[in-house]
């Protein structure tokens, strides 16, 4: 065995003892009963003990010592790519610090929650400050004296720079915010009204989910309060949620988690259980699971089937053709929550949080300010004011979990979704026939050949690049948006 | 920290990763779908792995080497012995073959329920082979030089020999013979007639596992091919199975592994992940299912109860009173599955897979002659030939996973369960009474009381010695099923 061949046995092994403790997390979700929480911390610590232990391990110092890059393929040298800057993180930062983040963020999501339910800013606060100084802590371990933010960003999107997230939103916002306003003159669309007996939904949406390529031979369906798509590999999991008046609910939480999961199940097999075996970033991931549900699932071509298919499910969903539908499976509302905006306005959500977790990090926006910035921001680009903490600052779980650097890269995902939906549609012209057939099968296959299969062969942006054509930029997301919105709502 | 310290908190660690490695195998009996089941093998060959570098950390000497034992209290020493016992045996066992065997026996799993599906043995025997090949030479390093089959035992049944257990069943089995003769000359019993739908199993079987006594907050039921109970301490969950009409499969399933699942529950929490809180053998275990499931459950007086739960579930049931129920319930048929038999024949099936298992590891039978050693001493126990694979050797999942000497435990645990219900009976003298009205408080009191508490505190055979008053003999289990079969059938 060369050291390449024993570095990568090794490899595996954590590869697949980090897919375990994904599964622990799955199953905390969706099945474990709620009196074994206690227990299941005590593994969760012991699963992430080991792999902590692995990624310093110095056999781990010892055979990258001895690999010369150069010597190897180019799928060869992706890999080292991923297990040196792996290594090299690991080492940053001290193994005291790692546990204070872990203890404090676990304590901490549990005060969010609390004053999440009580609408107590004040009391989520103090242990806020303790995560912020502990994670520019961190971020200053890893940053080596370069950009602090930047350094955050890098574990969820390799090589992304603030600075360029800054300048595409720069360009986004204006657009979006005038196309949220021309949209929402226009007045609120129609609505569903109907009975949508839950099992019904679920039978529909395991339909949906297969419709869009999901594999259910290695993996499978089942509801969680948050949707999410967990695993990689050959065991690649979703979870949709249900709400007995609110099927699309249902529906475009399962295409959106399909992105995500159809990304896992179509990386090349012979990647699997190494560092390429995984989606390459969360920015990527995210121009997954937003193509399946927004362009694909929510064109106006798809929603023609789906009505039909609704419609023979649920008898009279209460709107009269499949134009009206298609407007109430795109509606544009005013409200307050990220997980909840449609395609017109989820950007405005995250460029607000971006730019604030920016300003806490770098040191310009302190945590005492946070909620008075949050709601002075929110107010400039909706035009009305939150109403409440659940409502704004205290809406989302991330940032009590130390999640800094990560919300970027949800509209990266969009801005990318934009690039490769521009491509798709080069490529194959007669897209929207078969959409209208409720066929998804040749955007897939688009997908999976040019994004999906590659993994972590390529950086992010070169990763977009190769499959799009172009240097990704908003361009593309941003004509799309105003022209579908255009077309919808007669603007 | 002292060194017991630090090596409590090691140990407290494995235990946990111990129940993640366990939680896995529980996922791949209930959600897992099977296009994941490569995959799985790696991520239990890397937990495997994982544990097994624990089990023979280097760590573990140094602090074995400084502690001295007679300095601890009696649960101290008690954790000493385990871990002593565990580190030894570790040791003795190369990392290469464990890897392997648990690589294997996951592989064989699957192999065994597709050949099971097809009735193909031929299917089944290579890796069955390559099972029995790397588990004898496991046993013959376990064995140093002693017999590998009671090295294997040691592993279920800690300080059992092969040799105790033959003198047990030889003791047993002309008695079992003679009453099964008996009472199968008395014809068929009465048999339940009616609708039993499925949901109204599980519904009902939910009831029956709270009555006696299961903490579905710390646990969850579900559905598996071959119900089992799984993990320690605060998540404890088990499986059973619905056949639609033979409702009695799913509730004594459900009552057997209620068990199994209250054993666990019940230890003190003191000891939760440590070695003393699990279950102190295999025989033990299946003395808590038994006499849940047979001396409780099947008793006359509780399925006087059961017999109106049922009919008020199910409406008739083709038994015209409880006397009869109570017939149907401990129905003595011509069968061959061992999970499905009655009181008086299921120790016949445990001996068979005993006197081959032992061939096997003995090397005094092969693989290729199993099928017909099967079929050959069925006949001569039962008086019939086996009829298809999945009625003989193919009817247990045990071997494909590498579980030998695993098999005698459940007869020894009908013998615990003997012991265990003589003195139950002499301590709680109104059981009848409380049992007829569905109470089955006072006995599982007795039995958290004086066995389930006490985990891996005492050897196996002296927490039924100190539970029972009495030395484990087969004369109580012979003396009650003799007594019990007579008065039911009239002998």
């Amino acid at each position: 065995m060369t050291a390449y061949d024993e570095l990568m046995a090794f490899q595996q092994q954590t590869e697949a003892l980090g897919q375990v403790a994904g599964r622990l997390g799955w199953d905390q979700e969706t099945m474990m009963a709620r009196g074994s929480a206690g227990q299941r911390a005590e593994e969760m610590a012991a699963m992430q003990s080991v792999l902590h232990a692995r990624r310093t391990d110095p056999r781990l110092g010892a055979w990258l010592g001895q690999i010369e890059d150069a010597t190897l393929d180019a799928v060869g040298q992706a890999q080292m790519r991923h297990i040196r800057k792996s290594y090299d993180r690991a080492r940053k930062v001290p193994a005291a610090l790692a546990t204070e983040i872990a203890r404090v963020t676990s304590r901490a999501q549990g005060q969010w929650a609390e004053a999440r339910a009580a609408e107590d800013v004040a009391a989520f606060l103090p242990v806020l400050k303790e995560v912020v100084r502990l994670k520019r802590e961190e971020g200053q371990a890893l940053a080596d004296g370069g950009d602090v933010y930047d350094a955050m960003i890098d574990d969820y999107e390799p090589e992304m720079k603030a600075a360029t997230l800054q300048a595409m939103f720069d360009a986004m916002r204006p657009r979006l915010v005038a196309l949220r306003a021309a949209v929402l003159e226009k007045g609120p669309g129609p609505k569903l009204r109907g009975a949508f007996p839950e099992d019904a939904q679920m039978a529909l949406t395991r339909r949906l989910a297969e419709q869009f390529g999901y594999d259910l031979n290695m993996g499978r369906i089942d509801k969680a309060v948050h949707p999410f798509s967990s695993g990689s590999g050959h065991d690649v999991r979703i979870t949709t949620r249900t709400s007995a008046d609110d099927p699309f609910n249902c529906f475009y939480s399962t295409i959106h988690e399909v992105g995500h999961a159809c990304y896992e199940q179509g990386i090349d097999d012979a990647y699997a259980l190494t560092p390429l075996g995984q989606g390459v970033s969360m920015g990527v991931h995210e121009s997954q699971s937003r193509i399946y549900e927004n362009q694909l699932g929510r064109s106006r071509a798809f929603t023609g089937w789906l009505f039909d298919e609704m419609r023979a499910v649920f008898g009279d969903i209460g709107v009269a053709d499949a134009d009206a539908f298609c407007r109430a499976v795109n509606a544009v509302h005013r409200g307050y929550i990220r997980t909840e905006a449609d395609e017109v306005q989820y950007n405005l959500h995250v460029m607000l949080r971006f730019d604030l977790e920016r300003g806490l990090m770098g040191g310009d926006l302190e945590v005492d300010d946070l909620e008075a910035a949050w709601n002075d921001r929110f107010e400039a680009d909706f035009g009305y004011r939150v109403d409440k903490p659940s409502n704004g600052v205290l809406q989302d779980v991330h940032w009590s979990v130390g999640l800094f650097g990560y919300f970027p890269t949800y509209s990266l995902g969009n801005v990318y979704a934009g690039c490769l939906h521009e491509a798709l549609r080069r490529d194959v012209p007669d897209l929207d026939a078969r959409l209208a057939k409720g066929d998804t099968g040749a955007a897939t296959a688009w997908l999976r050949e040019n994004v999906q299969r590659h993994g972590g062969l390529k950086t992010p942006a070169q990763t977009i690049e190769d499959a799009s054509g172009m240097v990704p930029s908003p361009e593309p997301l941003l004509s799309y948006l105003e022209t579908k919105f255009t077309a919808l709502y007669g603007l």
